[in-house]
């Protein structure tokens, strides 16, 4: 039996900006297993592989985790090459530590191929770079899905000089913005709010930290993966700077790549 | 005049972690720009260009940020398609961000094409998550660089939950060790400091916090890139089962990719 799995990140959903090496297992794969978040022309690179969504998504049910890790089981001891897809880097908020210990537990033979995470690339493809000399010496990132989780990240955070990257942002954006305030952050820190970046549909807003609580969400955009950046690097982004200069408030911009 | 320039992110070192579209302004470019980071199989991909090493590197002299703007300006004006070769990311600790605005300052049409950063890929090519759901729900990247940069950052991080990342890290490791335990991580928090991950040179040590200061540097690998991983998830790294295992301790290993 030489079935296997590769543990594949599959970048922000451009398939430019897949690693060659995620493009040979795509082209070898015989079995594909794919989060909810890769792109259809990301899929379009494994022609002769069965393809199954097991996609996870905000406010959708979604295929247990034990589920998964029996589906990738099963086909490799049938002898299948099975590239396990994931939106961004797998080991980024993507539970690839969770399926690499359960092949390791059945013995099956793995590989993980690091993928362009959504952490940096949201901001870097918005212009807004996470590190800046004199702006941002750090930055952490944090999922805004559970507030027990973030409320003690955030409570550690200075309020300048560091980058806050929360992915799975959208629906706590409220909650975040109260708590960053109440922490000392000003009002008028630089934020940035990055809806299905690298993809076709992406939209950014940008706007001082105050205001971030009544962004709307464009129609279409519910369901999209939201990333809030929050500091100083945020006003290098061209959009900040045009937004500076027309000197309007609360504008969105839609995120020419 | 059409020149431009593109600022590329070439990864942590192996090519066939490069983009697709980083292979492409490879192999368009004329003119390559590259730090002391990339390997020479990425500089490969440019077998047409002029490659000039502009390179940083610890404890060595480097060209000036400025002249590296003046180069790359002067250059697209000529019309030349100028590619600025970083290791990793150009926005993680790759000042891009400061090349982004000489170049707009320039009115030089470029464009940023964000790599794997070592952050995230010298933890997973040593089978580390940097996140991992019950052990930790958010990383910090900061650079190793100067102190007055980590202190107050670290200062911020709660010794469990949290996953800290230090880059350029190894010439840090005894201040690093120190103030975190002083700070309240146990002694026996697990801890890898990753050499020259992602290249053939890689070397993975792995063992408590308390022993960091300890490590020795093997022979020919004192000016590679050493990142730095504390935290729970490090204890996931095969090399830490093995350690654990063979109840061994201080011992090093060699990271087979």
């Amino acid at each position: 039996v030489s079935g296997r799995v590769a543990i594949v990140g599959a970048g922000p959903g451009d398939p430019e900006l897949l690693t060659l090496r995620a493009v040979r297992e795509l082209e070898r794969a015989e079995l594909v297993l794919y989060d909810a978040l890769v792109s259809p022309e990301v899929l379009a690179l494994a022609p002769n592989a069965q393809r199954f969504s097991v996609g996870k998504r905000a406010f959708r049910p979604s295929m247990r985790q034990e589920t998964i890790h029996a589906l990738m089981i099963r086909a490799a001891r049938r002898g299948k090459r099975v590239v396990r897809l994931k939106g961004g880097d797998p080991f980024v908020f993507g539970r690839g530590g969770e399926e690499v210990l359960a092949l390791r537990a059945a013995g099956i033979p793995y590989e993980v191929v690091p993928g362009i995470s959504s952490s940096v690339s949201a901001p870097a493809l918005a212009g807004i770079p996470v590190t800046h000399r004199g702006l941002a010496a750090a930055f952490t990132v944090v999922s805004g899905h559970a507030e027990a989780a973030w409320r003690p990240v955030l409570a550690g955070i200075a309020p300048r000089g560091h980058t806050v990257v929360v992915l799975m942002g959208l629906a706590a954006r409220g909650a975040i913005a109260a708590f960053l305030l109440e922490r000392g952050f000003a009002p008028t820190t630089p934020t940035a709010l990055l809806l299905a970046a690298g993809t076709p549909r992406a939209h950014t807003w940008i706007g001082p930290l105050e205001a971030l609580a009544g962004f709307e969400v464009p129609v279409g955009l519910a369901d999209a993966p939201g990333t809030i950046v929050v500091g100083d690097v945020v006003g290098l982004s061209p959009a900040a700077l045009r937004r500076e200069a027309a000197e309007g408030d609360g504008e969105a911009y839609a995120h020419a790549r």
